[in-house]
């Protein structure tokens, strides 16, 4: 078998450490791992760089920047965008965290508003460039803004003295009445009681219709005005999908065979991943990491055994549990029926991202990290590196 | 006395580590430690971040774009810029290493090269991407030719199975008959020999005249074509002097009175570090961080003095020696007359820089990822993060 893995970036990112990078936690190679590195062990693997702009099914070639690709079998798994709903201007206005260049644009944004309400005059502009509204109740939401929290509470109130932190808004928003929908009811609590401890305020039942300068309007015609918006209200299949033609289910996701994870009506080409629809109709699987690892698991192992002539069973999914973080000492966690939260859940969601991550180095570093920021309240990467081109001179 | 210091950036930068942001080695937060951080034990320092578009010295008014700052007195410390000896197209056309964002770009660049050079079919076009040429051998032309090297011999090597390294073509070029000119004679053929020995092809006694889309043009008629070419042939003022009503000296340096570091004719105005020219016109002290630490020293303790109607003694310069690293096991320190190379010098550079960085944890982070590097022969950010504009897709 030869193996080519196509990825428009040459590295590997764990996505849910990301929101620590917008946070001044952690630095990019702590999350980033060269593919070429973890190849290196793979004799009959290689990597090609490049976009992938299409896919000829019936011609079994994929199209990309630096070419096509012919394959014998095909699996795609170019994960999921951020999903705007449709809402114009939403893009342009506001924040996304799905890959590392927004997660840099997005921690320099929050230190130089910091920057620019210590020089204004202006007491109501002051205010208008303190306050931070994200959208999206889910775990990247709560994790972001009890991150969020925590950076002005412990660490940009002592570095700004001429700032009064009491004038620093940050509001959740979702269109459920709750946050954290993926968990049972008292763990969602637990979760609200923590944000709000961290003084975030939560906006619960409000959906956004539009987006504008000042902020968004919300569908009952109240507002959430913001100088920095946060859109995590949810994701789509990424838009490869939208260029295939195959069948799709919800949030745009090509729809697979549930036992064996083939696009429907093919027996070469194979889905998995956020990209991927998989169990039924009605009650598909989540977009969760497990659910990809196991789903990669799985094709690997039935193409081996395709070649071999062996047969393998149907694909199953093994629930590992979901875990989300609001800060220090305060996290959720559920496996089945084990309910985790406060200070053992927060052990708990710390051991499981580190083991988590790739390489011993990055481990040790963010383990470092982490107890710089636990002991000593000091998050390293308050760095404003990315040019503003509205702000020149600024960055 | 109420201090206030203005910068476009919000952070320190250690310059000296740079060119290991550009080879993989160390990410940003190890060498640039936010200004705030520094300040928070100085009760009556405030920071502003601004750029300073020009100063009003009869005015006594420090001109940026966060509006005008009033003084009682100043002190310029705006440090150098790269220089390109009016060479049209020049900052266009190659990589400088004076910031972080260039060193991001240069690593980017660097990694792209090789992406590109592994999918190219085309031989002479392999053989150009994976060609570099270095101008100026100065420490930093030296230490960023040997990390080069040991990036593409140790790292890459084994990162591209499919690119023949071989064909990978370094060269240093400078126009003195030799390098490390601040360096006893010895010492740069020491330096000389460890670079031949990496694969570096030295260029000596040649002169830039042009560039081009290949490469440089040389006065004596030659070429030295490069994909990617380095600029580091030298540094001058920041363009700040420029916009100063001051005497200035070589590399359009502000002129200071040797003994006081006041600006020529001014008694409430004082320039330290590379901005400054300091000492007599022949022999001006060099563009070198101990210079500027000790400068600024001085003019710290002068301005306390005065208010406190105390005499100071003049300033004088304690030389501190310089030292370079070519790589593992191979650097050259001269303090006064001690030389040291080698092994022992490689030690020596070690020490000193882990020293010189500030706080606790960049120091134990640089010293794990130094580790890495030196054990495993593995560089952990070999990232591809700054989108090329040109090659849409590829970042």
């Amino acid at each position: 078998v030869d193996v080519t893995l196509v990825d428009r970036d040459n590295y590997h990112l764990f996505q849910p450490l990301l929101y620590q990078v917008a946070t001044s936690v952690l630095d990019p190679s702590q999350i980033a791992y060269p593919i070429r590195a973890i190849l290196r062990r793979c004799r009959n693997a290689k990597f090609k760089m490049a976009a992938v702009t299409g896919i000829d099914l019936d011609g079994r070639r994929v199209l990309t920047s630096q070419g096509d690709i012919a394959y014998d079998r095909l699996v795609i798994a170019a994960g999921s965008v951020t999903n705007y709903f449709g809402i114009k201007g939403l893009d342009r206005r506001s924040f996304a965290l799905k890959n590392l260049g927004q997660a840099d644009l997005l921690r320099t944004r929050i230190l130089e508003h910091f920057e620019r309400a210590a020089a204004e005059s202006d007491p109501e502009e002051r205010r208008r460039l303190l306050s931070f509204a994200i959208v999206g109740g889910g775990p990247t939401g709560v994790e972001f803004a009890g991150a969020l929290s925590e950076l002005i509470h412990h660490v940009l109130s002592r570095d700004f003295p001429e700032i009064d932190v009491t004038q620093v808004r940050i509001v959740l928003a979702d269109t459920q009445d709750h946050v954290l929908t993926p968990f049972a009811r008292p763990l969602r609590r637990v979760a609200q009681r923590a944000l709000e401890a961290k003084g975030v305020v939560l906006r619960l039942g409000v959906m956004v219709k539009d987006v504008d300068r000042a902020g968004l309007q919300l569908a009952d015609g109240g507002r959430l005005d913001a100088a920095t918006v946060v859109w995590m209200g949810g994701v789509r299949a990424a838009p490869l999908a939208d260029a295939l033609n195959s069948e799709r289910g919800a949030q745009g996701r090509i729809r697979v065979d549930a036992r064996s994870l083939r696009l429907i009506g093919r027996d070469d080409a194979y889905a998995i991943g956020d990209i991927a629809q998989l169990g039924d109709g009605s009650s598909p699987l989540p977009m969760l990491a497990p659910v990809a690892i196991q789903g990669g698991q799985h094709v690997a192992a039935r193409i081996a055994a395709e070649l071999s002539g062996q047969s393998v069973a149907a694909f199953s999914y093994r629930d590992k549990g979901t875990m989300a973080t609001i800060g220090r000492h305060a996290a959720v966690a559920q496996v089945g029926r084990i309910r985790v939260s406060g200070f053992v859940g927060w052990l708990a969601w710390l051991f499981v991202h580190l083991i988590l991550l790739v390489g011993f180095r990055s481990r040790i570093i963010v383990l470092i990290n982490w107890a710089w920021d636990y002991f000593f309240r000091d998050r390293p990467v308050r760095l404003i590196t990315v040019p503003d081109p509205k702000q020149p001179g600024e960055g």
